[in-house]
Protein backbone atom coordinates (compact mmCIF):
# COMPACT_ATOMS: atom_id res chain seq x y z
CA UNK A 1 0.00 0.00 0.00
CA UNK A 2 3.12 2.41 1.29
CA UNK A 3 4.65 1.69 -2.07
CA UNK A 4 1.78 2.12 -3.96
CA UNK A 5 1.20 5.31 -2.99
CA UNK A 6 4.33 6.11 -3.09
CA UNK A 7 4.55 5.40 -7.11
CA UNK A 8 1.03 7.77 -7.69
CA UNK A 9 3.01 10.44 -5.55
CA UNK A 10 5.66 10.18 -7.94
CA UNK A 11 4.00 9.88 -11.01
CA UNK A 12 1.86 12.93 -9.93
CA UNK A 13 4.96 15.13 -9.06
CA UNK A 14 6.86 14.53 -12.49
CA UNK A 15 6.43 16.48 -15.06
CA UNK A 16 4.53 15.34 -18.58
CA UNK A 17 6.29 16.06 -21.77
CA UNK A 18 4.77 15.39 -25.48
CA UNK A 19 7.16 15.79 -27.92
CA UNK A 20 4.76 15.66 -30.83
CA UNK A 21 6.90 15.70 -34.46
CA UNK A 22 5.18 17.18 -37.46
CA UNK A 23 8.09 17.18 -39.55
CA UNK A 24 6.58 15.78 -43.03
CA UNK A 25 6.67 17.62 -46.38
CA UNK A 26 3.28 15.34 -47.23
CA UNK A 27 4.80 14.12 -50.13
CA UNK A 28 3.46 10.86 -50.85
CA UNK A 29 0.01 12.50 -50.63
CA UNK A 30 0.57 13.58 -53.74
CA UNK A 31 -0.90 17.51 -51.87
CA UNK A 32 1.26 20.98 -51.60
CA UNK A 33 -0.38 20.90 -47.89
CA UNK A 34 1.87 19.35 -45.44
CA UNK A 35 -0.11 15.92 -44.15
CA UNK A 36 -0.24 17.16 -40.89
CA UNK A 37 -2.42 19.96 -41.76
CA UNK A 38 -4.74 18.33 -43.87
CA UNK A 39 -8.49 19.09 -42.73
CA UNK A 40 -10.65 15.95 -41.21
CA UNK A 41 -14.33 17.13 -40.74
CA UNK A 42 -12.67 20.83 -40.92
CA UNK A 43 -10.08 20.71 -38.49
CA UNK A 44 -6.26 19.82 -39.07
CA UNK A 45 -4.90 16.49 -38.25
CA UNK A 46 -2.38 18.01 -36.46
CA UNK A 47 -5.33 19.62 -34.31
CA UNK A 48 -7.26 16.48 -32.92
CA UNK A 49 -3.55 15.36 -32.03
CA UNK A 50 -2.92 18.03 -29.73
CA UNK A 51 -6.33 18.29 -28.43
CA UNK A 52 -6.11 14.50 -27.17
CA UNK A 53 -2.97 15.55 -25.53
CA UNK A 54 -3.97 18.36 -23.66
CA UNK A 55 -6.87 16.11 -22.73
CA UNK A 56 -4.91 13.08 -20.75
CA UNK A 57 -3.49 15.24 -18.46
CA UNK A 58 -3.87 18.84 -16.73
CA UNK A 59 -0.16 19.28 -16.13
CA UNK A 60 1.05 17.41 -19.41
CA UNK A 61 3.59 20.26 -21.45
CA UNK A 62 3.13 19.61 -25.25
CA UNK A 63 6.57 20.74 -27.26
CA UNK A 64 5.30 20.66 -30.89
CA UNK A 65 8.34 20.41 -33.42
CA UNK A 66 7.58 21.53 -37.26
CA UNK A 67 9.30 22.91 -40.16
CA UNK A 68 10.26 26.28 -39.91
CA UNK A 69 8.13 27.50 -42.48
CA UNK A 70 5.75 26.47 -40.66
CA UNK A 71 5.81 27.85 -37.51
CA UNK A 72 2.72 30.45 -38.45
CA UNK A 73 0.32 27.83 -39.21
CA UNK A 74 1.11 26.05 -35.87
CA UNK A 75 0.93 28.47 -33.90
CA UNK A 76 -2.75 29.42 -35.24
CA UNK A 77 -3.20 25.63 -34.80
CA UNK A 78 -2.35 25.93 -31.22
CA UNK A 79 -4.32 29.21 -30.43
CA UNK A 80 -7.95 27.32 -31.31
CA UNK A 81 -6.80 24.20 -28.63
CA UNK A 82 -8.32 23.99 -25.43
CA UNK A 83 -5.10 25.38 -23.45
CA UNK A 84 -2.55 27.30 -25.97
CA UNK A 85 -0.80 28.21 -22.82
CA UNK A 86 0.73 24.73 -22.29
CA UNK A 87 2.13 24.36 -26.24
CA UNK A 88 5.83 25.55 -27.00
CA UNK A 89 6.93 25.42 -30.52
CA UNK A 90 10.27 24.24 -31.53
CA UNK A 91 11.81 24.05 -34.99
CA UNK A 92 12.61 20.67 -36.97
CA UNK A 93 16.14 19.68 -38.38
CA UNK A 94 16.84 17.37 -41.06
CA UNK A 95 15.95 13.87 -39.95
CA UNK A 96 13.09 12.40 -37.10
CA UNK A 97 16.44 12.36 -34.81
CA UNK A 98 17.18 15.95 -35.06
CA UNK A 99 13.54 16.88 -34.68
CA UNK A 100 12.85 15.16 -31.46
CA UNK A 101 16.95 15.98 -30.03
CA UNK A 102 15.88 20.08 -30.43
CA UNK A 103 12.19 19.03 -28.80
CA UNK A 104 14.19 17.53 -26.05
CA UNK A 105 15.96 20.78 -24.86
CA UNK A 106 13.10 21.99 -23.54
CA UNK A 107 12.73 18.90 -21.27
CA UNK A 108 13.56 19.09 -17.53
CA UNK A 109 15.01 16.73 -15.47
CA UNK A 110 13.04 13.94 -13.99
CA UNK A 111 10.16 13.84 -16.28
CA UNK A 112 8.16 11.69 -18.58
CA UNK A 113 8.71 12.42 -22.09
CA UNK A 114 6.34 11.00 -24.92
CA UNK A 115 7.61 11.33 -28.60
CA UNK A 116 4.24 10.96 -30.92
CA UNK A 117 4.20 11.31 -34.40
CA UNK A 118 1.85 14.37 -35.14
CA UNK A 119 -0.08 12.54 -38.09
CA UNK A 120 -1.22 9.75 -35.58
CA UNK A 121 -4.50 11.88 -34.76
CA UNK A 122 -6.33 8.88 -33.67
CA UNK A 123 -4.15 8.38 -30.87
CA UNK A 124 -6.70 7.57 -27.31
CA UNK A 125 -6.68 9.56 -24.28
CA UNK A 126 -6.41 6.31 -22.62
CA UNK A 127 -3.60 4.98 -24.57
CA UNK A 128 -1.48 8.21 -23.85
CA UNK A 129 -1.89 7.63 -20.20
CA UNK A 130 -1.21 3.91 -20.13
CA UNK A 131 2.14 4.68 -21.92
CA UNK A 132 2.60 6.89 -18.98
CA UNK A 133 1.94 4.83 -16.38
CA UNK A 134 3.72 2.24 -17.70
CA UNK A 135 7.20 4.37 -18.24
CA UNK A 136 6.88 5.79 -14.74
CA UNK A 137 7.37 2.31 -13.52
CA UNK A 138 9.46 0.74 -16.59
CA UNK A 139 11.79 3.31 -17.81
CA UNK A 140 10.05 2.90 -21.33
CA UNK A 141 6.65 2.12 -23.01
CA UNK A 142 6.31 1.10 -26.78
CA UNK A 143 2.96 0.96 -28.13
CA UNK A 144 3.20 -2.35 -30.48
CA UNK A 145 0.14 -4.11 -32.19
CA UNK A 146 0.10 -7.70 -33.79
CA UNK A 147 0.76 -7.50 -37.74
CA UNK A 148 -2.90 -8.83 -39.11
CA UNK A 149 -1.22 -9.99 -42.81
CA UNK A 150 1.08 -12.83 -43.83
CA UNK A 151 4.50 -11.19 -44.05
CA UNK A 152 7.45 -12.10 -46.69
CA UNK A 153 10.81 -10.80 -46.56
CA UNK A 154 12.74 -10.05 -49.85
CA UNK A 155 16.33 -10.47 -50.40
CA UNK A 156 17.96 -7.80 -52.33
CA UNK A 157 15.84 -5.64 -55.55
CA UNK A 158 11.62 -5.86 -56.32
CA UNK A 159 11.45 -8.85 -58.20
CA UNK A 160 13.42 -11.26 -56.69
CA UNK A 161 13.58 -14.07 -54.44
CA UNK A 162 11.35 -13.82 -51.03
CA UNK A 163 10.85 -15.86 -47.91
CA UNK A 164 7.96 -16.53 -45.83
CA UNK A 165 8.40 -14.72 -42.02
CA UNK A 166 6.72 -15.72 -39.01
CA UNK A 167 4.18 -13.04 -38.31
CA UNK A 168 3.35 -14.46 -34.87
CA UNK A 169 6.65 -13.08 -33.72
CA UNK A 170 6.02 -9.67 -35.38
CA UNK A 171 5.31 -6.15 -33.46
CA UNK A 172 3.89 -3.47 -35.40
CA UNK A 173 5.51 -0.39 -33.86
CA UNK A 174 3.50 2.84 -32.81
CA UNK A 175 3.63 6.17 -30.72
CA UNK A 176 3.13 7.75 -28.34
CA UNK A 177 6.65 6.09 -27.21
CA UNK A 178 7.51 7.10 -23.68
CA UNK A 179 10.66 7.26 -21.27
CA UNK A 180 11.79 8.40 -18.57
CA UNK A 181 13.78 11.59 -18.87
CA UNK A 182 16.97 9.88 -17.42
CA UNK A 183 16.67 7.37 -20.02
CA UNK A 184 15.46 9.36 -23.11
CA UNK A 185 17.96 12.35 -22.82
CA UNK A 186 21.23 10.66 -22.11
CA UNK A 187 20.65 8.39 -25.38
CA UNK A 188 20.26 11.65 -27.43
CA UNK A 189 23.34 13.01 -26.79
CA UNK A 190 25.35 10.89 -30.15
CA UNK A 191 25.30 11.54 -33.14
CA UNK A 192 22.54 10.45 -35.70
CA UNK A 193 23.09 6.66 -37.04
CA UNK A 194 20.93 5.18 -40.15
CA UNK A 195 19.64 2.58 -37.44
CA UNK A 196 17.97 5.33 -35.72
CA UNK A 197 13.92 4.54 -37.05
CA UNK A 198 12.62 6.03 -33.81
CA UNK A 199 12.87 6.49 -30.25
CA UNK A 200 12.91 2.79 -29.24
CA UNK A 201 15.74 2.16 -31.18
CA UNK A 202 17.55 5.50 -29.97
CA UNK A 203 17.57 4.28 -26.29
CA UNK A 204 18.75 0.33 -27.13
CA UNK A 205 21.61 1.88 -28.89
CA UNK A 206 22.44 3.68 -25.38
CA UNK A 207 22.35 -0.06 -23.79
CA UNK A 208 19.10 0.53 -22.63
CA UNK A 209 16.40 -2.37 -23.43
CA UNK A 210 12.88 -1.25 -24.20
CA UNK A 211 9.38 -2.20 -23.00
CA UNK A 212 6.72 -3.34 -25.12
CA UNK A 213 2.85 -2.59 -24.00
CA UNK A 214 -0.49 -3.04 -26.13
CA UNK A 215 -0.96 -0.06 -29.02
CA UNK A 216 -4.42 0.49 -30.45
CA UNK A 217 -5.86 -0.58 -33.85
CA UNK A 218 -7.14 3.02 -34.12
CA UNK A 219 -3.90 4.71 -33.62
CA UNK A 220 -3.29 4.31 -37.70
CA UNK A 221 -0.87 6.89 -39.26
CA UNK A 222 -1.94 9.90 -42.12
CA UNK A 223 -0.01 9.02 -44.67
CA UNK A 224 -2.27 8.32 -48.04
CA UNK A 225 -5.05 9.80 -48.91
CA UNK A 226 -7.01 6.89 -48.33
CA UNK A 227 -6.06 7.22 -44.62
CA UNK A 228 -7.71 10.38 -44.60
CA UNK A 229 -10.71 8.68 -45.42
CA UNK A 230 -10.38 6.14 -42.85
CA UNK A 231 -10.11 8.41 -40.34
CA UNK A 232 -12.38 10.65 -41.04
CA UNK A 233 -14.87 7.67 -40.63
CA UNK A 234 -13.21 6.50 -37.69
CA UNK A 235 -13.86 9.60 -35.95
CA UNK A 236 -17.43 10.27 -36.39
CA UNK A 237 -18.28 6.31 -36.32
CA UNK A 238 -16.58 4.90 -33.17
CA UNK B 1 4.42 -9.57 -81.92
CA UNK B 2 3.44 -13.68 -83.01
CA UNK B 3 4.78 -14.12 -79.27
CA UNK B 4 2.54 -11.14 -77.60
CA UNK B 5 -0.31 -12.73 -80.12
CA UNK B 6 0.44 -16.36 -79.09
CA UNK B 7 -0.26 -15.29 -75.03
CA UNK B 8 -2.93 -13.04 -75.42
CA UNK B 9 -4.82 -16.23 -77.65
CA UNK B 10 -3.48 -18.38 -75.03
CA UNK B 11 -4.43 -16.45 -72.09
CA UNK B 12 -8.38 -15.98 -73.67
CA UNK B 13 -8.48 -19.87 -73.63
CA UNK B 14 -7.51 -20.76 -70.45
CA UNK B 15 -9.99 -21.44 -68.00
CA UNK B 16 -10.35 -19.06 -65.35
CA UNK B 17 -11.21 -19.92 -62.10
CA UNK B 18 -11.42 -18.23 -58.53
CA UNK B 19 -11.41 -20.16 -55.20
CA UNK B 20 -12.89 -18.11 -52.53
CA UNK B 21 -12.36 -18.89 -49.16
CA UNK B 22 -14.94 -17.60 -46.66
CA UNK B 23 -14.37 -20.40 -43.84
CA UNK B 24 -14.24 -17.96 -40.70
CA UNK B 25 -16.25 -18.25 -37.82
CA UNK B 26 -15.91 -14.58 -37.05
CA UNK B 27 -15.22 -15.30 -33.29
CA UNK B 28 -12.58 -12.01 -33.44
CA UNK B 29 -15.88 -9.72 -34.52
CA UNK B 30 -17.22 -10.28 -30.96
CA UNK B 31 -20.59 -11.65 -33.31
CA UNK B 32 -22.45 -14.37 -34.14
CA UNK B 33 -22.62 -13.70 -37.90
CA UNK B 34 -19.53 -14.77 -39.52
CA UNK B 35 -17.63 -12.03 -40.95
CA UNK B 36 -17.91 -12.79 -44.35
CA UNK B 37 -21.60 -12.20 -43.75
CA UNK B 38 -21.57 -8.92 -41.89
CA UNK B 39 -23.54 -5.35 -44.02
CA UNK B 40 -21.92 -3.22 -45.63
CA UNK B 41 -24.44 -0.92 -46.97
CA UNK B 42 -26.72 -3.09 -46.87
CA UNK B 43 -25.01 -6.10 -48.51
CA UNK B 44 -22.99 -8.76 -47.17
CA UNK B 45 -18.86 -8.38 -47.54
CA UNK B 46 -19.18 -12.07 -49.41
CA UNK B 47 -21.56 -10.36 -51.72
CA UNK B 48 -18.72 -7.07 -52.71
CA UNK B 49 -16.31 -10.11 -53.23
CA UNK B 50 -18.21 -12.18 -55.12
CA UNK B 51 -19.27 -9.39 -57.80
CA UNK B 52 -15.97 -8.02 -58.40
CA UNK B 53 -14.82 -11.44 -59.58
CA UNK B 54 -17.25 -12.25 -61.84
CA UNK B 55 -17.40 -8.64 -62.90
CA UNK B 56 -12.96 -8.86 -63.61
CA UNK B 57 -13.25 -11.86 -66.57
CA UNK B 58 -16.75 -12.62 -68.40
CA UNK B 59 -15.82 -16.29 -68.56
CA UNK B 60 -14.37 -16.61 -64.37
CA UNK B 61 -15.94 -19.00 -62.92
CA UNK B 62 -16.06 -18.97 -58.95
CA UNK B 63 -15.85 -21.65 -56.30
CA UNK B 64 -16.87 -20.46 -53.43
CA UNK B 65 -16.03 -22.45 -50.37
CA UNK B 66 -17.91 -22.40 -47.17
CA UNK B 67 -18.71 -23.85 -43.89
CA UNK B 68 -21.26 -26.82 -44.32
CA UNK B 69 -23.86 -24.98 -42.02
CA UNK B 70 -23.47 -22.03 -43.74
CA UNK B 71 -24.25 -23.62 -47.35
CA UNK B 72 -28.06 -21.72 -47.64
CA UNK B 73 -26.66 -18.12 -46.77
CA UNK B 74 -24.32 -18.56 -49.47
CA UNK B 75 -26.48 -20.18 -52.11
CA UNK B 76 -29.14 -17.03 -51.53
CA UNK B 77 -25.89 -14.83 -51.92
CA UNK B 78 -24.85 -15.93 -55.13
CA UNK B 79 -28.61 -15.73 -56.20
CA UNK B 80 -28.01 -12.14 -55.71
CA UNK B 81 -24.97 -11.65 -57.77
CA UNK B 82 -24.72 -10.35 -61.31
CA UNK B 83 -24.19 -14.14 -62.85
CA UNK B 84 -25.00 -16.60 -60.30
CA UNK B 85 -24.38 -19.69 -63.26
CA UNK B 86 -20.85 -19.17 -62.59
CA UNK B 87 -20.62 -19.77 -58.92
CA UNK B 88 -20.49 -23.15 -57.67
CA UNK B 89 -20.56 -23.81 -53.49
CA UNK B 90 -18.04 -26.48 -51.66
CA UNK B 91 -17.54 -28.03 -47.70
CA UNK B 92 -14.87 -25.93 -46.10
CA UNK B 93 -12.52 -28.31 -43.93
CA UNK B 94 -11.24 -27.79 -40.63
CA UNK B 95 -7.84 -25.56 -41.96
CA UNK B 96 -7.37 -22.88 -45.06
CA UNK B 97 -5.21 -25.41 -46.42
CA UNK B 98 -8.14 -28.23 -47.19
CA UNK B 99 -10.80 -25.84 -47.61
CA UNK B 100 -8.73 -25.32 -50.66
CA UNK B 101 -7.61 -28.39 -51.39
CA UNK B 102 -12.19 -29.12 -51.71
CA UNK B 103 -12.03 -26.20 -53.95
CA UNK B 104 -9.25 -27.51 -56.73
CA UNK B 105 -11.23 -30.29 -56.51
CA UNK B 106 -13.54 -28.35 -59.13
CA UNK B 107 -10.40 -27.22 -61.20
CA UNK B 108 -9.73 -28.93 -64.51
CA UNK B 109 -6.28 -28.59 -66.14
CA UNK B 110 -4.57 -25.56 -68.03
CA UNK B 111 -6.42 -22.71 -65.84
CA UNK B 112 -5.45 -19.96 -63.83
CA UNK B 113 -6.62 -20.22 -60.65
CA UNK B 114 -6.81 -17.36 -58.02
CA UNK B 115 -7.09 -18.27 -54.23
CA UNK B 116 -9.05 -15.15 -52.37
CA UNK B 117 -10.02 -14.43 -49.09
CA UNK B 118 -13.78 -13.90 -48.77
CA UNK B 119 -13.27 -11.08 -46.24
CA UNK B 120 -11.37 -9.21 -48.57
CA UNK B 121 -14.25 -7.56 -50.42
CA UNK B 122 -12.37 -4.35 -51.45
CA UNK B 123 -10.07 -5.73 -54.18
CA UNK B 124 -10.48 -4.46 -57.39
CA UNK B 125 -11.36 -5.69 -60.52
CA UNK B 126 -7.92 -4.38 -61.72
CA UNK B 127 -5.83 -6.32 -59.49
CA UNK B 128 -7.85 -9.07 -59.85
CA UNK B 129 -7.17 -8.64 -63.80
CA UNK B 130 -3.23 -7.91 -62.85
CA UNK B 131 -2.94 -11.51 -60.67
CA UNK B 132 -4.38 -13.40 -64.22
CA UNK B 133 -2.22 -12.05 -66.08
CA UNK B 134 0.98 -12.31 -64.44
CA UNK B 135 0.25 -15.57 -63.15
CA UNK B 136 0.04 -16.37 -67.04
CA UNK B 137 3.35 -15.58 -67.55
CA UNK B 138 5.32 -16.35 -64.60
CA UNK B 139 2.96 -18.81 -63.26
CA UNK B 140 1.79 -17.23 -59.88
CA UNK B 141 1.33 -13.69 -58.49
CA UNK B 142 0.89 -12.66 -55.19
CA UNK B 143 0.13 -9.28 -54.77
CA UNK B 144 1.92 -7.52 -51.31
CA UNK B 145 2.25 -3.84 -49.77
CA UNK B 146 5.23 -2.69 -48.13
CA UNK B 147 5.06 -1.89 -44.58
CA UNK B 148 4.13 1.34 -43.29
CA UNK B 149 5.02 1.32 -39.60
CA UNK B 150 8.46 0.56 -37.61
CA UNK B 151 8.50 -2.88 -36.68
CA UNK B 152 10.07 -5.04 -33.74
CA UNK B 153 10.64 -8.89 -33.09
CA UNK B 154 9.59 -10.27 -29.62
CA UNK B 155 10.87 -13.47 -28.33
CA UNK B 156 9.84 -15.50 -26.46
CA UNK B 157 7.10 -14.69 -24.36
CA UNK B 158 4.93 -11.17 -24.53
CA UNK B 159 6.65 -8.65 -21.78
CA UNK B 160 9.71 -10.43 -23.46
CA UNK B 161 13.20 -9.12 -25.02
CA UNK B 162 12.34 -7.06 -28.56
CA UNK B 163 14.57 -6.06 -30.88
CA UNK B 164 14.14 -3.79 -34.00
CA UNK B 165 13.73 -5.38 -37.57
CA UNK B 166 14.41 -3.72 -41.14
CA UNK B 167 11.09 -3.11 -42.50
CA UNK B 168 12.12 -2.18 -45.77
CA UNK B 169 12.71 -5.85 -46.39
CA UNK B 170 9.20 -6.56 -45.07
CA UNK B 171 6.18 -7.14 -47.33
CA UNK B 172 2.65 -7.82 -46.11
CA UNK B 173 0.93 -10.33 -48.22
CA UNK B 174 -2.60 -9.97 -49.55
CA UNK B 175 -4.98 -12.16 -51.77
CA UNK B 176 -5.85 -13.15 -54.60
CA UNK B 177 -3.06 -15.11 -54.57
CA UNK B 178 -2.91 -16.55 -58.57
CA UNK B 179 -1.03 -19.19 -59.89
CA UNK B 180 -0.85 -21.53 -63.24
CA UNK B 181 -2.83 -24.56 -62.51
CA UNK B 182 0.30 -27.11 -62.80
CA UNK B 183 1.62 -25.14 -60.58
CA UNK B 184 -1.18 -25.12 -57.80
CA UNK B 185 -2.72 -28.56 -57.83
CA UNK B 186 0.33 -30.80 -57.63
CA UNK B 187 1.21 -28.29 -54.70
CA UNK B 188 -1.71 -29.37 -52.94
CA UNK B 189 -1.47 -33.24 -53.00
CA UNK B 190 0.66 -33.41 -50.03
CA UNK B 191 -0.50 -33.63 -46.17
CA UNK B 192 -1.44 -30.10 -44.13
CA UNK B 193 1.51 -28.71 -42.62
CA UNK B 194 1.54 -26.03 -39.78
CA UNK B 195 3.99 -24.17 -42.07
CA UNK B 196 1.16 -23.75 -44.67
CA UNK B 197 -0.04 -20.22 -43.95
CA UNK B 198 -1.43 -19.22 -47.20
CA UNK B 199 -1.05 -20.99 -50.45
CA UNK B 200 2.31 -19.66 -51.31
CA UNK B 201 4.01 -21.11 -48.87
CA UNK B 202 2.11 -24.21 -49.97
CA UNK B 203 3.82 -23.84 -53.56
CA UNK B 204 6.77 -23.39 -51.96
CA UNK B 205 7.02 -26.49 -50.20
CA UNK B 206 6.72 -28.30 -53.81
CA UNK B 207 9.83 -26.53 -54.88
CA UNK B 208 8.62 -23.73 -56.74
CA UNK B 209 9.42 -19.64 -56.64
CA UNK B 210 6.89 -17.60 -56.07
CA UNK B 211 6.75 -14.02 -57.98
CA UNK B 212 5.16 -11.15 -56.23
CA UNK B 213 3.63 -8.32 -57.45
CA UNK B 214 2.32 -4.90 -56.26
CA UNK B 215 -0.85 -5.20 -53.95
CA UNK B 216 -3.52 -2.64 -53.03
CA UNK B 217 -3.56 -0.45 -49.53
CA UNK B 218 -7.62 -0.70 -50.28
CA UNK B 219 -7.49 -4.57 -50.29
CA UNK B 220 -7.73 -4.94 -46.66
CA UNK B 221 -9.04 -8.07 -44.06
CA UNK B 222 -12.47 -7.38 -42.23
CA UNK B 223 -11.39 -9.30 -39.46
CA UNK B 224 -12.74 -6.09 -36.43
CA UNK B 225 -15.64 -4.34 -35.96
CA UNK B 226 -13.33 -1.07 -36.97
CA UNK B 227 -12.43 -2.73 -40.09
CA UNK B 228 -16.41 -2.82 -41.15
CA UNK B 229 -16.45 1.27 -40.74
CA UNK B 230 -13.12 1.61 -42.22
CA UNK B 231 -14.70 -0.40 -45.88
CA UNK B 232 -18.34 1.18 -45.74
CA UNK B 233 -16.05 4.37 -46.12
CA UNK B 234 -13.89 3.32 -48.48
CA UNK B 235 -16.72 1.81 -50.48
CA UNK B 236 -18.36 5.45 -50.04
CA UNK B 237 -15.52 7.27 -50.69
CA UNK B 238 -13.23 6.76 -53.36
Amino acid sequence: MYADAYIIYTFTAMNKYAVIVAGGSGSRMGAAIPKQFLLLKGRAVLWYTLETFLSAYEDLQIILVLPVEHTETGLSLARVTRDPGRIRLVSGGLTRFESVRNGLELVSPDSLVAVHDGVRCLVSARLIQRCFEQAAGLGSAIPVIACRDSVRRVEGTEAAISSPVDRSALRLVQTPQTFRSEVLLPAFRVPYHPGFTDEATVVEASGTAVHLIEGEDNNIKITTPIDLVIAESLLGGV
